[in-house]
């Protein structure tokens, strides 16, 4: 079978990546007027040094970068470790708590005065702690004070996005050939599932195969249903691959569409067309979502288009920039975010189509390039 | 092949249950002079609702529980289509904000003034946005102002914790056949989660194999060391099973072990021991801890302790009560948690041995019916 290669494994970020990442984390909090930066287990702390821990547990387990001074992770001591053995451990110094003692008295003491940018999904418990013991120290999530610390990816990451994105087109084009018609959505996502992982995906996070009325719940992903000639089916799929991520989705329908479902479709095709035409360095965020949304208000649909056009994509699937009305930060080259409108029309059907996109100095470029008019399947 | 059937569906949780779990929840709270909860996604919103959305992202859902009054859950406006499917459903009121517009502000005029516990797990990036929005409302963490909340688990709880104890101990019946010399840790691992699977399980959550050195870091998870004879193994694995979840861990021996394993092992089992007829109501859970580690300092290796010697299970595998020193906490029927001693010889061999108990009024029951002495393994 054709496709990109699942044996193609780039070269793994070494430490000299993690100190450079650092110290441009470090930079970015100063001009912040930041005190530091606090990373929690999860994509903030991998960005920065490569160290996933086992589990993300109510054990707390915190990088402190100070915006000068050394960076120091602090972790639980029965996973010391695994922590000595990341990518990164030589870039900062380790410290540890033992259980029964006071995690957060051993944290607080890392912290000084002033203000602290804390990844947007620390755990409540731990701020809480951290809060309760530096009545001086103020905290301020990281999509607030930082938001494009990950944000604009390096040649590195965006040949790692572009082969997600490719694997995922090579997904797509095996599951045109698949019979729909008589089949459970649960099948055809399963199928999705193992074509992303044969082309080289390491993690599947979602399969949508919203066929019929469920395509018009923009958040079903898929369940018994059967789907039937005639219906439309919208197929939303990713997950991760050299640890990047891949999100895209395209609207088939099973046998000859409607007047109406054609129609449908091709406003949205337009919409995304014009989402991706707005993209261009130095333009605001919520302009991606206002070129969309214009295409289909235009066209009368515009109740029917209910969540913002698009997301970041990186480490994860979901994550600063956000392509939504509102969002001032401008685009700048190595943006990597989706740009993905719908129309949802409830118990009858829905529309989506989505695009992973980057922005050049030339303007956009599509991870995905699989046709986006309507696939007509069996 | 014998061994419990994965086709012996309890009967799922329904309306009449949540509404009396949100009853105690409010119950519970007036009397730790709360204003209320805030659950957000995860084990305490799947307790009281039954509600679990289909990934946990930055978009803010929360359920407000008020001391009096109805119960509130604001959702993302695409994920209300979601929201209004659960089993939950009728038993809170449902709200929801759109893309675009201020979440914080929308979930700050279902709070009060006074004092909420909040889910543990709940991000940082919300508790900052409600905190930024209501001066006049504090904020405690689940685990100091209810850590009880799940804890006392009723008998349909304790039938599926039994389940899928009996799984996992019919998934080591099982692995006690399998080849382990010459073959990686992964491979064994890998074979676990399929054992745990094939007896019901419908997620695997970890499948340690610490063998030989490896044995000795608790948190090590499995790896491409090829198991020798003459290798003490460490198997610690688990996962959910109908919502509930397992965590047994036993410690074998590839041939003949050495007198020193054998007695390392024997401490170890003495200590688990030791630990399970500290298992009596009223009692406090650092007792436990205490009594485990009474036997392993007396025997010379207490340095080599180096962990708590449990954590409760419920719908996670890791909850309160924490079987720690320093835990006032008292022993309840229906509290459910794992016993697992371990020393740990760095750069040699570890030895742990874990089951989960739950407490009656006569004492301590097990979960998990194993031996637990050291098996010995080709």
């Amino acid at each position: 079978m054709t496709g990109p290669s699942a044996h193609a494994e780039p070269e793994p970020f070494n430490a000299a990546d993690y100190a450079a990442r650092l110290q441009r984390a470090a930079r970015s909090a100063n001009a912040a007027g930041l005190s530091g930066l606090l990373l929690t287990p999860g994509p903030d702390l991998i960005y920065l040094t490569g160290y996933a821990p086992v589990a993300i547990t109510e054990r707390i387990t915190m990088l402190v970068v100070p915006v000068d001074g050394e960076a120091t992770m602090i972790v639980p001591r029965l996973e010391r470790p695994d922590a000595e053995e990341t990518p990164g451990a030589t870039v900062f110094r380790l410290v540890d708590w033992p259980d029964g003692s006071d995690p957060y008295a051993a944290a607080a003491k890392l912290l000084g005065p002033g203000r602290y940018a804390l990844s947007d999904s620390a755990w409540a418990m731990h701020l809480l702690g951290l809060q309760g013991r530096l009545p001086d120290t103020s905290f301020v999530s990281m999509t607030t004070a930082l938001p494009m610390l990950r944000a604009i990816k390096d040649d590195d990451e965006l040949d790692r996005l572009a082969a997600a994105g490719a694997a995922a087109d090579a997904a797509y084009g095996e599951i045109l050939k698949a019979r729909f018609a008589g089949r459970s959505e649960t099948d055809v996502g399963n199928d999705l599932a193992s074509l992303l992982r044969q082309f080289g995906h390491s993690q599947v996070d979602f399969t949508v195969v919203g066929s019929g009325p469920n395509g018009a719940n923009p958040h079903h992903e898929m369940g018994d249903r059967l789907i039937e000639h005639g219906d439309m089916v919208v197929l939303d799929f990713g997950g991760l691959m050299h640890g990047y991520g891949s999100d895209t989705t395209r609207t088939v329908h099973v046998g000859e569409p409607t007047d109406e479902e054609r129609k449908v479709h091709e406003i949205v095709r337009r919409a995304q067309q014009a989402g991706f035409e707005a993209v261009r360095p130095g333009v605001e965020c919520q302009e991606v979502d206002r070129a969309s949304r214009a295409v289909i208000t235009e066209a009368g649909y515009g109740e029917y288009f209910i969540h913002r056009v698009g997301h970041g994509i990186g480490l994860t699937t979901h994550e600063p920039p956000y392509m939504v009305e509102g969002e001032h930060q401008s685009m700048q080259p190595g943006m990597c975010f989706s740009i993905e409108p719908g129309i949802y029309l409830p118990g009858r059907f829905g529309v989506r189509i989505e695009d992973i996109v980057t922005v050049t100095a030339e303007g956009g470029r599509r991870f995905n390039r699989t046709p986006r008019e309507m696939a007509i399947v069996e």
